[in-house]
C-alpha cells in the first residue's frame, strides 16, 4: 500500500512546533490512518450529544476515553471507560469521566471525549519501535499482558522490517506457540499481523523525529489484527554526523592497511623495554619483505635501518604509519602523517578516550578526517597480517598461516587470541586491535576480511559498535561468503557497567544486540573461549548440505551426551531409514544399538569405527557425522585417528565434503589425536562431548544464515 | 492440621473396589475436605429443585457441573455453566446440561448436578503431584492459564514438600514476580498458598494410591486460595521391593570395598590383552600392600603370585572379589564367593542387562541377595581407592592422590575421567564405575564417600538413578560435609532416547530431575568438561564466608566478560564501600577504574597486582577475589603467578582463606602460570573467562546448599 507520508509529517510538525513530543490520541490515530495501521473507529466528541450519536452510529458498546493534552495515563485518572452499552449510559460516562479528569488535574486542558468502537476479542500482544543508541530504529514484537511483561518475552529488529523478518518475529518469541493456537484456539492472522508489524516499522524508519512507536495492545485474531492503543512519543534531536567512507575507499585504504609494502614506524627505538623498539623488532624478525622505515628525531640508524628525523622526509609512498610514541605528540605527528599522503595511521599509544581524555581524541579525529587518514585504535596492541609476514605490535611474532582473521577491542583479549593461537597452532590471517575505534572499526573490517581470499573465518571481540546498521550491512555482505563470529562482552547489567566505565561506550540492551546480531547472520559466541574454539574450527569443517546428523559412538555413554549436545546446540539426529540402520547393524555387534546414535560398543577393532565411518561418509541422505570415540586397547586413540583422518580424506578427494567432528574419551594419548584429527580436517575434542558439537551448531548456524541450507525440515 | 486420612481411604478404597481410577467431583470434595484443601462450598442436586435451594443458601452466581461417572471431560459434554445468577436461571441451566450429557454419551449414567459456590477472583495456579519413575510422588507448582501451558513454567519437589519447600517453589518459576504483585496488583497470600501446596504434597505422600492429582486452576489472591477443580487419579500398582541394607551395613560393606586388606581376582590370567592379566598387572603395578590372590583353575602362578583353582581355596577372609571372566561364568562364581562370605563383587564382564540379557543380570542379583554380597557392575571398566594404591581395573593405573571421588555409569565417560584427571594432576581419592548397577548405585557410594576423610568432593556421572529418594537422602547427608557434582546424562529428549537404548533405564523427566537435585543440594554440572573442571576446582578452593565477590583485572576488557560470567553464575559484584574504594584508588594510576571491576590497567607493575590483591584478602568484607591478569613485559606471567600464590599462602598462614580464581589472558606462558597456581590453591585458565567464574559460582551454590552462607547478602 501507499504510505501517506505527507499527513504524517503534518501531524508531526505540529506537534513539534506545538512544543510537544507526546501526539494526542486524535493525532496518534491520523498518524496510523496514513500508514493504514487498523485502530478502532473513533471520534471526538466534545459534548454528550456528539458522543451519543457517534456511538449510535458505530454500535453498541463502545469505549470512551478522555483527551487532554495534559493527562498522559488515562485510566489513572479515570479517564476510560470500556463496554458504555446504551445512548443512557454513553450520556453518564461522559459526565463522570470530565468529572475524574478535572479532580485528577484541575489545570488539565479538556479537549473532549473519544468514542471508540470496541476492539473484536483475540491475543493480545505487543507492537512498538524505539530508537536504540546503536542501532537506531528498531521494531519490537511480543505478546501483550503481564505475564509476557514479567518474562520480557519480546523479540527485536531493525526498522523498517521486511515482511520476511516480521514473519520470522512471530517465530522468535518463546510463547511462539500461542500464535498458533493452542487448546483448541484458532491460529492468529499471521499475514496480517507481520503486514502490521511491517507498517510500524515503515514508519518510524520514515520518520527520524519519532522516537517511539507503542501499539500496546494489539488484538490478534483468525479474522485479522487491530490496535487497541497508540501511543507516539517524538523527539527533536539529531544525532551527530560522522565522515562517512564508500565501500571502495575503505576497501582501498584497508588493502593498503593488511597488504602494505612500505610502513614507517614513529617512535622506532634502539632502547630495550620501549615499544617503538618492540614493534621494530617485531617487524624485522616476523619477516616483513617490504619496506620499514624507522622515524626518530635522535638517531641515525634503529635496529640496522636508515632512521629519518620526521615522517616527511621518509622516502616513497609509506602505506601505514606506526605510532609508538606518547599521546600528547600524536596530533602533530598525524599532521605530517596526512600532509604526507599516508592513508593509515595504526596508533598503539593510550592515553585518549578511554583514560578519560575525550578532547584529545576528539582532536585526532578530526585532523584524520581533514587528510583523510583512517586511524586504528588508539591504546591498542598493533595488528598482524600473517601472509605479509606482518606483525607490526609490541607484543611476539605469529607465523601459523591460515584462514581466521580475529579483531578484538581489548588488549588483554588480544593477547588470549595470540596465545590460544599459537598453542592450537590455529591458522591466521590476521589479529588487529581496535581498542578505542576512533575511527576504523569492525564494520570497516570486515568489509575488508570479506574481499580477502585469505580470510575464510572472521571473529571479533566487542564491547560495543559504534554504528549498529553500518556492522550490520558489512556483515550482511560478507555473511554470505564466510562466517563471522561475534563475541558481544557487557551482555548482562553487571558487564554493561564494566564497559561504561573501561570504554565510554553506552551500554547496549542485549536483548536487541542478540536479535539483531542474528537478523545480521553473526554466529555470536558464549564467551571468550566459545569465540576462540569457533574460530579455530569453522575454517576447518566443510558446509553441511543438509540437517541430518548422525553420531556414531564407540561409548554408549558419549552417545547420551553427544545427543544431549545435538539438542542444545539447535541440530537434528536423523531418523535413521530401514534399508540404512540395516546396513549399520551389519557392522556392528547384535547388542549394539543402531538408531541414531549407533552404538557400535566399546570393545570393537579398528575395522569397526572404519566401516562405519565410511558408511556414514557414503550414504548421501547424512549430512554430519559426530564420532564419539572410547580408548582401549583394541583400538587405541592413535589408530583411531589416523583411520579417521585417511578416510575423511579418502572421500574428501572423491569430493564428498561433509563435516565430521569427534568426542575423544580415554587417557592423556588422545590429546595428540585430537590435535593430529584437527589439523587434517576432522574438529576433534579429548574430555568433552559439548565442545564438539558446539563447534559443529556454529557451522550449522552460519550455513542457515548464508542461505546454504534452504528451508530444510 | 490434622488430616482425615481415615476419610480419604475410605473414599479410595470404595473406588478402587468399584474399579475405577479416576474420582468423581464429589469423591475428590471429600478427600479434599479431609485434607484441608479449600475448594467452594458445593452440593449434588438431583433435582432442579434441590439446585434452586441450595443455589438460594450459598448466594448467586454459582457454577454448575455435570456428575457422571462416564463424562471425564465435562466442558466437552456441554456439562458446565458458570455464573449462573438466578433461581430461574439455575433451573434452565440444569435442564439444559442433562440434555447436553445426554447428547454427549447417551450411555453415561447421571448422578446429578454440583451446583458450585463461584471462585473469587485471582492469580490462575495450578498445585498438583504426579508418581515419578525414578523419584516417585513429586509435588508441582506453577501458574495456571495457556501461557504458562506453553512456556513449561513449572517448579518440582518431593512429596511431602515442607513449607520451607513449599515457599521456595513460589520463587522457582520464571514468572514469580506476578505472585508479588505487578502493575499496582497486591500480592497473594503466600502463607495460604505455600500451606497449599504442603496439604497437596502430604495427600499424595500418605496415599501410595493416589497416582495422581490436579488442582487447575487455583486461585490465588491477597485474601487467600482456592481450588477451582480437582481431579485425583488413583493406581493400584505396587512397586516391586529389592533388598535394603541399613546405613551401618553399607558403609562396613564400603569400607571394605574401598579400604581392602586382601582382593582376590577370579579369571586372573598369564596371556597379554585378557582383562584378568591387566587387572593383575594393574593391581600389582600400583602398588597394593594388600594381599593379592588369583584364581584360575588352569595355572598355579600368575603373575608371580601362587594361583588358587577355585575362589574356595583362597586363604583369609578377602574383602573384594574381581571378577574378570565371562558373563556367563559369574553366577555360578558368585555362588562361591557368597559361600565364602566375601561382602562385595567387583563385575568387570559385559553381556547383562546392557546387551538384552536381562535374566542373566536377575540371576545374580538373586544370588547377591541371598548371600549378602554387593555387587558393583556388572559392565565396568573397576575402580581405582588411590590412597590404598588400588587399580583395580583393566585401564592405566592412576596415582595423583586428592580430594576427589568421581564416579561414572559408562566406561567411556570413566576413560575420559582418567585422561583429564592425569593430565591435569588432579587429586584423586577414587574413581569407580558403575555400569549397569544391578546393585550398588550412587546412594551407596555417597554414603561412603560422605564419611572417607580423604574425599573432598564427590563429581559422579549419571544417566538414570535406580532410586531418586534414596540418592536425595544420601545426597542431603552428604551436602553439609562436601560438595556434590552431578553430570545427569540424557537431559534432552534426544538425550533420554539415547539412554534407552543404552541402559535399559526409564527415562525421566529432565525437569523433575533438574528441581529435585537442586532441592537435595546437589550441583549440576551442565556437561562432561564442567564436571571434570569443578571436581579439579572445588577442593582446590576455600569455602567462601559471604556473597561479596571482587574482580581485580589488569585488562578491562577481561573486567567486562568477567562481570559478564559473575551474573551468569548467579554471583553478586560487591557495592564497593568509599573507604575501600579510595584504598583501591591509591594503588591504581588515575585514569584506572576503582568500583567493581577495579581496573588497575594494563601497563602497572607486579606491586599493583600485589597491592590489591592483598588489599582484597585483608579486607573482611570482601568474601571472594577473581583476578583478570594481562600479560605484559612490565609483569610477565610467572611472576603474577608466584607473587598471586605466595600472598594467597601468606594469607592461609594467618588463617584468612578466601577462595580466588584468576583468568590468565595472553601467550602460552600462561599455561605454565595457571598450572602453578592451581597447584597453589588458586584456580587458573589460561584464554576464558568463563571457567573460573564458573567454578567459584559451582563452590558458591554448595556453600549455599549446605547452609553456609547464610540467607543475607
Amino acid at each position: 500500500m501507499a504510505y501517506d507520508s505527507a499527513a504524517v509529517r503534518a501531524v508531526l510538525n505540529a506537534a513539534l512546533a506545538a512544543g510537544r513530543t507526546v501526539l494526542t490520541a486524535p493525532e496518534g490515530k491520523a498518524v496510523t490512518d496514513a500508514y493504514g495501521i487498523p485502530t478502532p473507529a473513533e471520534a471526538l466528541a466534545e459534548t454528550a450529544d456528539e458522543a451519543v450519536a457517534f456511538a449510535d452510529r458505530i454500535g453498541f458498546p463502545v469505549a470512551m476515553k478522555i483527551v487532554s493534552p495534559d493527562i498522559l495515563h488515562k485510566t489513572e485518572a479515570g479517564g476510560v471507560r470500556i463496554g458504555v452499552a446504551s445512548a443512557a449510559e454513553v450520556r453518564a460516562a461522559f459526565t463522570a469521566i470530565v468529572t475524574n479528569a478535572k479532580a485528577y488535574d484541575p489545570g488539565s486542558r479538556i479537549l473532549g471525549i473519544q468514542v471508540q468502537q470496541m476492539v473484536p476479542a483475540g491475543t493480545e500482544v505487543l507492537i512498538g519501535t524505539v530508537t536504540d543508541p546503536t542501532f537506531g530504529k528498531v521494531v519490537a514484537f511480543g505478546l501483550g499482558g503481564v505475564l509476557v511483561e514479567v518474562l520480557k518475552d519480546v523479540t527485536f529488529r531493525l526498522a523498517p522490517a521486511s515482511k520476511d523478518d516480521a514473519l520470522s518475529m512471530l517465530d522468535g518469541i518463546r510463547a511462539a506457540e500461542i500464535l498458533r493456537g493452542v487448546r483448541g484456539e484458532p491460529a492468529v492472522d499471521r499475514e496480517a499481523l507481520a503486514d502490521l508489524i511491517v507498517k510500524v516499522g515503515q514508519l518510524a524508519a520514515d520518520f527520524p523525529q519519532i522516537a517511539e512507536v507503542d501499539l500496546n495492545p494489539v488484538f490478534a485474531s483468525a479474522d485479522g489484527v487491530m490496535a487497541a492503543d497508540v501511543r507516539i512519543l517524538l523527539t527533536d534531536e539529531t544525532p551527530a554526523a560522522r565522515r562517512q567512507y564508500s565501500r571502495d575507499e575503505i576497501l582501498t585504504s584497508m588493502r593498503r592497511l593488511m597488504q602494505p609494502r612500505s610502513v614507517t614506524v614513529i617512535g622506532a627505538s634502539n632502547e630495550q623495554g620501549k615499544i617503538g623498539n618492540s614493534v621494530m623488532r617485531n617487524l624485522i624478525d616476523g619477516g616483513f619483505p617490504g619496506d620499514i622505515h624507522p622515524v626518530n628525531p635522535k638517531a641515525d640508524d634503529i635496529q640496522g635501518r636508515k632512521a629519518y628525523k620526521s615522517v616527511m622526509d621518509v622516502p616513497g609512498e609509506p602505506d601505514v604509519a606506526i605510532f609508538a610514541i606518547p599521546a600528547k605528540f600524536v596530533a602533530s605527528a598525524l599532521e605530517e602523517v596526512g600532509r604526507k599522503g599516508i592513508p593509515n595511521a595504526v596508533l598503539i599509544p593510550s592515553g585518549f578516550a578511554e583514560t578519560g581524555e575525550h578532547e584529545l581524541q576528539a582532536e585526532i579525529v578530526a585532523i584524520a578526517e581533514q587528510y583523510g587518514v583512517r586511524l586504528l585504535g588508539p591504546n591498542i596492541y598493533g595488528y598482524y597480517s600473517t601472509w605479509q609476514d606482518l606483525c607490526a605490535t609490541f607484543c611476539t611474532p605469529y607465523d601459523v598461516k591460515g584462514g581466521v582473521a580475529l579483531t578484538s577491542q581489548s588488549g588483554g583479549i588480544g593477547m588470549a587470541i595470540l596465545g590460544f593461537a599459537r598453542t592450537t597452532k590455529t591458522g591466521v590471517s590476521a589479529i588487529v586491535g581496535l581498542g578505542n575505534k576512533s575511527d576504523l572499526d569492525e564494520d570497516d573490517l570486515l568489509t575488508w576480511f570479506g574481499e580477502d581470499p585469505n580470510t575464510k573465518c572472521i571473529a571479533m571481540h566487542l564491547e560495543d559498535l559504534k554504528d549498529g546498521r553500518a556492522f550490520v550491512e558489512a556483515a550482511r555482505a560478507t555473511v554470505p561468503k564466510k562466517p563471522v563470529v561475534v563475541l558481544k562482552a557487557g551482555r548482562t547489567a553487571a558487564g554493561a557497567k564494566a564497559a561504561g566505565s573501561h570504554t565510554g561506550a553506552l551500554a547496549g540492551d542485549d536483548a536487541v544486540y542478540d536479535d539483531i546480531l542474528r537478523q545480521a547472520g553473526v554466529i555470536r559466541a558464549p564467551g571468550l573461549n566459545e569465540m576462540l574454539e569457533y574460530a579455530r574450527a569453522l575454517p576447518v569443517l566443510p558446509t553441511p548440505k543438509g540437517d541430518n546428523v548422525v553420531i556414531i559412538t564407540g561409548a554408549g555413554g558419549s552417545g547420551v551426551l553427544l545427543s544431549d549436545a545435538i539438542v542444545d546446540n539447535g541440530l537434528r539426529l536423523m531418523e535413521i531409514p530401514e534399508d540404512l540402520d540395516a546396513a549399520f547393524k551389519a557392522f556392528i555387534p547384535p547388542f549394539g544399538a543402531a538408531g541414531n546414535p549407533i552404538d557400535i560398543t566399546g570393545g570393537e577393532p579398528p575395522s569397526t569405527y572404519e566401516a562405519t565411518i565410511r558408511l556414514g561418509l557414503e550414504d548421501p541422505r547424512i549430512h554430519a557425522l559426530v564420532l564419539g570415540y572410547w580408548h582401549t586397547i583394541v583400538t587405541p586413540p592413535m589408530v583411531f585417528a589416523e583411520l579417521t583422518a585417511r578416510v575423511v580424506e579418502e572421500f574428501r578427494a572423491r569430493g564428498i565434503e561433509k563435516p565430521v567432528v569427534a568426542s575423544l574419551a580415554g587417557d592423556v594419548e588422545v590429546e595428540e589425536a585430537c590435535q593430529y584429527l584437527f589439523e587434517r580436517g576432522v574438529v576433534a575434542y579429548p574430555y568433552t562431548t559439548e565442545k564438539p558439537v558446539a563447534a559443529l551448531g556454529a557451522k550449522y548456524r552460519w550455513a542457515r544464515a548464508a542461505g546454504l541450507l534452504g528451508g530444510g525440515q
